[in-house]
């Protein structure tokens, strides 16, 4: 029995935890409650878990901070949940090799604050880094404001401690930067959402901050005028740290003032030694199609600039349930999504607020509805809405999930996206690795 | 029969075609000769090809222009060789969305070139760019020197068409920057060296040319010292464009007289909008260190400043057969795996010539020796030293195979960096891929 094999802290029964574990940040259920939760402290404990989990057929839930919002980590009826927030230690820091070895619970926000006191950062930087842990970031492959310049997680993961299904450990990568000794199993495991194995430790490559940042803050008389600016930065072969971009019903709902100023904001970040002179580049291009358009190297006004786009998600959840949806489509179609978007919206009814990370052509639409108090979920035109912007991204060459993952919340659209032939061998691919099917099932593929 | 389903000019049999196509520049050889070789035109050709391949468990040899380095491309006895040099179109440029669609014959160089049109480029520059296709690039991964700041061949890869071993055409990715939906397959694939798919298309990402460049080239006293340098320009927070180390041997091969400059030298390149701040830098760091510093921001001098790195290989040539190897090590134990290259050196008698692409640890000790005329085999010091140098590499961390891939040269080393559960389990994922194992088998795992 497991709960021999285990320390007596290390297994949850009772029913407040289970219940406190039983959804993510989705607000997505799964009927039922969990079985148990184990709350692992070491690699030992997720071995003993799974071992036993697959001999027995049970199905696991990985977790990390549950602040998914795709439901990746909702766990039901008969299910273990492993959660591996306790797992928290940075191993190792190497300002030489430029690397971090840690334990899959480390807040994301954390390990950045450490690689800090050496001059360094830990580059991916999802809005929820105060609050997610690296783990859940691997699994997600999140994203972030700065993967504009930086990339997603994956372009930070050099390597990974992961357990499969049946209980055996393996070590994928290294801590080099380069190297193509097998199968690129780091990336693999990288957005696997927990239906692979369960990452237990991960080397990360860490990054000198910045010498210098600066920034711009612009409104714009339409998302059309934003979403063009965006093209002409990379146009004129400017990379930005960041660009991130907010419609006008959202800056209503920060603040109606803000809303006076522009029909969309258009937030800038440059960096590196040429910072400056980028940023000058930016607001060249920017002011022709402005109405407004500040620029500031001054670290604490920077902040306040991106304080609207922080401000964004907190503003909507007094409006309602926020239902938080997450295309990318190629960036050039960036406006052309944003007004199909609208008009979704309109012909369904359902309000839609849309903020995009705009040099990825990533954009989160926002449904907010009030969820039907008697049915706890969300009304048909709020899915019914959901799934025509899932078709747009497809149709504009696009994706369902640019960074939050499939989680159960997508899982109906995913073969289309896929087409047969992929999802078929994505499917041999989860038996090589889980042949009794119990990681996390119903997630992601 | 395969040759009544292709267009006759498809299918090549006779000696000569078989013997070009039976090595790649590694000089490995199998025995005996090819069957065949089909010169695919377009991704029916290959459709075709593997579905007899497959019913018959024929097996099959992807290859690009075959100048790999680790004999993945060599063919011998009944294999058919599958050469896609031939689909050699640029299918899409998007300047807008900073992307490229091409075929997998196309010539690296002739990609950047196209994109160069554009204001744009395809960052990863293997030194072999002017005669090496796009799918050899992806199917090893390939590194260059440019990948100190723009990452490897994988970091420019956004999604694939690939025909399965039983002749199922999947695609993999998206035109978007990112995207999680579903594994991460397009990272699977490259790197996997022709044993899981053949790629007969890519979408591969465009950069802007940078603004500007600034070059600079140390000579020093010693390749520990110049190793400093490289580290002290890490520790600075600067990330250079490139960071070419040549050692005191190469250089004299290359000429006497760069000999007595120095004992290594090192050259950097700084882009961007911050080049000059950055170079300006870098000088500072190298100076105390460094014998001679020269800077320069025309872009004839520094290909100048850079030709001594690109005429190493070409002198090393006329010296006798070089064995090229390609280990990668944390880049804080650059120093340390010079000085014990140099030990095996000695022991075992072979002189071995060392460059490295510095920023990312990647050494390549180069092992120079007359093969025995009789045997047209290299004798047996240089494999022992070439086995010392891969332990070397795993006891500092690091790996076999920075580059180049495995192959055949370095198979028997594999078993050891993998460990035997990540072993295992990548056979397993092999077999989901292609279960009669026709793709290239005896390469890579
Ligand atoms: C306010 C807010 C802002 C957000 N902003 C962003 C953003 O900018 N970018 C972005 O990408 N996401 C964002 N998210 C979503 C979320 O924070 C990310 O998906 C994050 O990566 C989840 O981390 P977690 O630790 O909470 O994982 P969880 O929610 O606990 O789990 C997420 C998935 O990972 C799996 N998992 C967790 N840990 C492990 C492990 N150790 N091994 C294997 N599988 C594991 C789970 O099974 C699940 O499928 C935001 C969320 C909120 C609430
Ligand atoms: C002078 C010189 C310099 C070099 N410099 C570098 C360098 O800086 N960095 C570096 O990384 N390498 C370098 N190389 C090695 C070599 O050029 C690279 O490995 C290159 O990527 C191989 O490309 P290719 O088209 O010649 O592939 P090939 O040699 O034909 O094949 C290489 C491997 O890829 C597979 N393959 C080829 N095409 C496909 C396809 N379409 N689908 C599936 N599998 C396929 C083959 O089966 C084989 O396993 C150098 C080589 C030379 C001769």
């Amino acid at each position: 029995m497991l709960a021999r094999d285990l320390a007596p802290d290390r297994l949850a029964t009772d029913p407040r935890t289970l219940a406190a574990h039983a959804t993510d940040r989705s607000g997505a259920r799964s009927d039922g409650s969990p079985l148990a939760v184990v709350h692992a402290r070491r690699t030992e404990d997720v071995t003993v878990t799974l071992r036993h989990a697959h001999a027995l057929g049970v199905p696991v839930v990985p977790r990390g901070a549950g602040t998914g919002l795709s439901g990746g980590a909702t766990a039901g009826e008969g299910v273990l949940v492993l959660d591996l927030s306790g797992m928290n230690r940075v191993l190792e820091l190497s300002a030489d090799d430029q690397l971090a070895v840690v334990e899959p619970g480390v807040i994301t926000a954390e390990l950045d604050r450490a690689a800090g006191a050496h001059g360094l950062r830990y580059a991916p930087d999802p809005a929820s880094a105060a609050i997610s842990t690296i783990g859940g970031n691997i699994a997600t492959n999140a994203g972030g404001l700065r993967c504009a310049k930086y990339g997603v997680t994956r372009d930070s993961v050099l390597g990974l401690e992961a357990v499969l299904a049946d209980g055996t450990v393996i070590r994928t990568g290294r801590r080099t930067v380069k190297g193509v000794t097998g199968y690129d199993l780091t990336a693999l495991l990288t957005g696997s959402e927990g239906t692979l194995a369960v990452i237990t430790s991960a080397t990360l490559r860490l990054r000198p901050v910045p010498v210098a940042t600066a920034t711009l803050a612009a409104y714009f008389p339409s998302f059309e005028a934003a979403a063009e600016a965006s093209y002409a930065i990379g146009r004129a072969g400017v990379e930005p740290a960041l660009a991130e971009l907010v419609d006008g019903p959202v800056l209503h709902a920060i603040d109606p003032e803000l809303r006076e100023r522009g029909a969309a904001l258009l937030v800038v970040q440059c960096d590196g030694a040429g910072a400056a002179v980028e940023a000058e580049v930016v607001a060249r291009l920017l002011t022709p199609l402005a109405t407004t358009v500040e620029v500031t190297d001054d670290p604490a006004e920077a902040e306040s600039l991106l304080a609207a786009r922080r401000l964004a998600l907190p503003a909507l959840e007094r409006l309602g349930r926020p239902l938080i949806e997450d295309i990318a489509v190629p960036r050039s179609r960036l406006a052309e999504a944003a007004r199909s978007i609208r008009a979704i919206s309109e012909r369904h009814g359902v309000p839609i607020f849309t903020i995009a990370h705009a040099a990825d052509g990533n954009l989160h639409p926002i449904i907010v509805v009030d969820p039907d108090p008697d049915l706890d979920r969300l009304p048909d035109a709020a899915w019914e809405a959901a799934g025509e912007i899932f078709a747009l991204a497809l149709r504009l060459g696009g994706t369902l999930t640019g960074e939050h993952g499939v989680g159960v919340l997508k899982r109906q659209w995913v073969a289309e996206e896929l087409g047969p032939a992929a999802h078929a061998l994505q499917r041999r691919l989860k038996e090589a690795f889980d042949p009794r099917g119990i990681l996390n099932p119903g997630k992601s593929l």
